[in-house]
């Protein structure tokens, strides 16, 4: 879970033919990348995938947006009523409304720097819209992007799978798995060291028929999370952000907010440090065991709650005033935040080594960070209370006492 | 060679019992850390090795600087004459010289700040002194460290590299191999655009006999290089610097510069930017086939060769007026020096993954770094220059004709 994935990865694939569901996954926290997995698994033997730079076809820029990046046969033109849309389509739909409202309301924060936009597609299918804000009057670098793939599974995994298509004498013709991959991901750093970082990251898999099997079916999940990233601890923003993601989790499931908060904790952990990126909020993936319409509502009420869950913290934490000591120390947690998506964060080390659009998946980085050579805050610090939280994660919303305590749209 | 070494990492080994020598490498561009290949096999296979936290013992703090960091048994103390002095304390002998005549340098050039030092040792035997200059005149962060490791290979790296010492069933008792490295690894970055940052890194290691062979003869090599990363252009500069390092290779065999030329501008390669980190310089690894004096006078000569190749280029470039536009633009070269370091630099990547000490590995990442958004310099401009130089590296000394051309140490 915690370890990068490198050119050459070992996974744990099934001995036998695949379980019906809940065994093949794809997992990325950039959609403009992939990386795969398989869990769950009865028997598992280790074998070993060698990623190829032909998994992703190179982009192409386009001048203007289309209305949709699926290939037609997705319903990408002509389709018909909405209540007859595909997954996909609606997953786009909702990725890309979810684009315009997170930017809208990026740029009214801001107020007065604008996001510049790239469209780009892919021959045989596919595309994204980055948008990217750079240095605004409150956000530093603020990336927001969608992006459609359609690519291949490495031939070897399905074989894996799948053994009784292979030759005795390994004679197989290795036949690539299509895919389909949709998703959203932003990741908001404010200039201001007491406003903190965002990231937010929704996706939608689906895997095709076999050619040589066309009536197996379709495999399809759902991944994504919502987390906070602050330099600074102020107690009732932590409480809200946390807050308006267990409503969210709570509209579909009682246990999807303390299962995901854990899952968050324990995704976003830098193992060098054993510290977390950052006080964490939601992570979830491989989502299949649920109903899709449930799911697919889910990640939408999730993509729609970003804004509510960010943007009063900002208003409240853009204009306080700092010293160069807080800067410095925003910088140095920066640069944590780097280490932790170049050296562990699956999505952008598949995608660096796999031919995905760099200057997508690198969106995610901050405008500037900072490494100081054995900085250690003073114990009591606000700095060493950061540290202190991202080494020993902490419930954020307790026990139902704690919440009668909690009013998060109140100053503290 | 470029991809980074995870946690499971697969290497191809040897079928059958290690040829004499030329096959089984331990490799590592921080002496720190370690990481393990093996090259050069007449007939492979792939193996996985989990890297176990166990591999490195944690560190703990030292007061003061011991004469040695060796073990007793290796003339660590009451050592006879020099002239029967090991390898191993000769070599770690040099890179303690080494660090305190380039220390010397750095702070002579940079006229004010001083190295502060730390030094550590393991329980086991071994240790080190990392010494870091922060925030001084001239550099924006230099570290300088030498390090003496006693480490163990994992078992299964030697179970399959000598299959007869397993049982039918895997019914084995996995024995490690132990090793022994020490080197010297420093990191220099000048606060002036125009003053190039200088890597150098110069390492031996040594495997010892098994328990259950003691005549089995052990291996050892010679690794290192030294490179130059500035964010402009200055050929006399460039030309000086690389003249240094085929000065110091010439001595010893004339085929040495071409090939830890190229060595080291394959290395130094940010795949998924497709560009070198910088202008290159030397680089080698394994090296054993030579006589083992000999490498250790070329070791020497270059590690002696650091301050001549680097202080006259500070001194030229140190207070050249700039601009925030070449601030910004060494900036982002600093933020693809990150990407290199925790992206596929072998030792960095191993030595976060294992439990090496993390802030003597990590003071090599610069103090400050920035990512722009797709950044592009204008053709023709002088950052287009040194990108299109990390794209397409140089013959910096060509042919004779322009050697003769070349007058290092004059203003251009």
């Amino acid at each position: 879970m915690f370890s990068s994935l490198p050119s050459t990865s070992t996974f744990p694939l099934p001995n036998s033919t695949l379980p019906p569901s809940k065994t093949l996954t794809l997992t990325t926290t950039n959609p403009t990348t992939l990386s795969f997995n398989y869990k769950k698994p009865i028997k598992t033997k280790t074998f070993t995938i060698r990623a190829s730079s032909h998994m992703i076809e190179k982009e192409t820029a386009e001048t203007h947006r289309p209305d949709t990046f699926l290939r037609d046969s997705d319903g990408g033109s002509g389709s018909g009523p909405s209540d007859q849309e595909s997954i996909r389509s609606r997953f786009e739909r909702m990725i890309r409304e979810a684009q315009d409202s997170v930017c809208e309301a990026i740029e009214a924060a801001d107020g007065g720097a604008k996001f510049k936009e790239d469209v780009w597609s892919r021959p045989g299918g596919g595309g994204g819209i980055s948008r990217v804000l750079q240095d605004g009057a409150v956000w530093e670098k603020a990336g927001v992007n969608v992006s459609v793939v359609y690519g291949v599974m490495p031939p070897e995994a399905y074989r894996a799978a799948n053994p009784a298509s292979a030759g005795e004498n390994g004679n197989f013709k290795p036949e690539p798995v299509p895919f389909f991959a949709a998703g959203i991901s932003s990741v908001l750093h404010p200039k201001n060291p007491f406003a903190p970082t965002l990231h937010f990251n929704y996706r939608y898999f689906e895997t095709d028929a076999r050619k040589d099997a066309p009536g197996a079916p379709r495999q399809w999940w759902f991944g994504g999370g919502t987390d906070l990233t602050p330099a600074y601890i102020f107690e009732e923003d932590v409480k809200h952000f946390h807050t308006v993601q267990k409503n969210a989790c709570d509209k579909f499931d009682p246990s999807f907010y303390p299962r995901f908060k854990k899952w968050c904790d324990d995704y976003f952990y830098i193992k060098h440090r054993n510290e977390r990126r950052g006080l964490g909020g939601i992570f979830f993936d491989d989502l299949n065991d649920y109903d899709q319409e449930m799911l697919l509502s889910f990640a939408t009420e999730c993509a729609n709650s970003v804004v509510d869950a960010y943007i009063p913290i900002i208003e409240r934490r853009k204009d306080t005033p700092f010293t160069d000591q807080n800067k410095a120390w925003q910088q140095l947690r920066r640069g944590r935040y780097v280490e932790f998506n170049l050296v562990y964060d699956r999505g952008t080390t598949f995608g660096l080594k796999t031919g995905g659009r760099i200057e997508s998946i690198l969106v995610s980085l901050p405008l500037t960070a900072r490494w100081e050579y054995d900085h250690k805050p003073e114990e009591g610090s606000e700095e060493w209370k950061l540290l202190d939280a991202c080494i020993n994660p902490k419930e954020w919303i307790g026990i139902v006492v704690e919440q009668l305590d909690c009013k998060p749209d109140d100053e503290g």
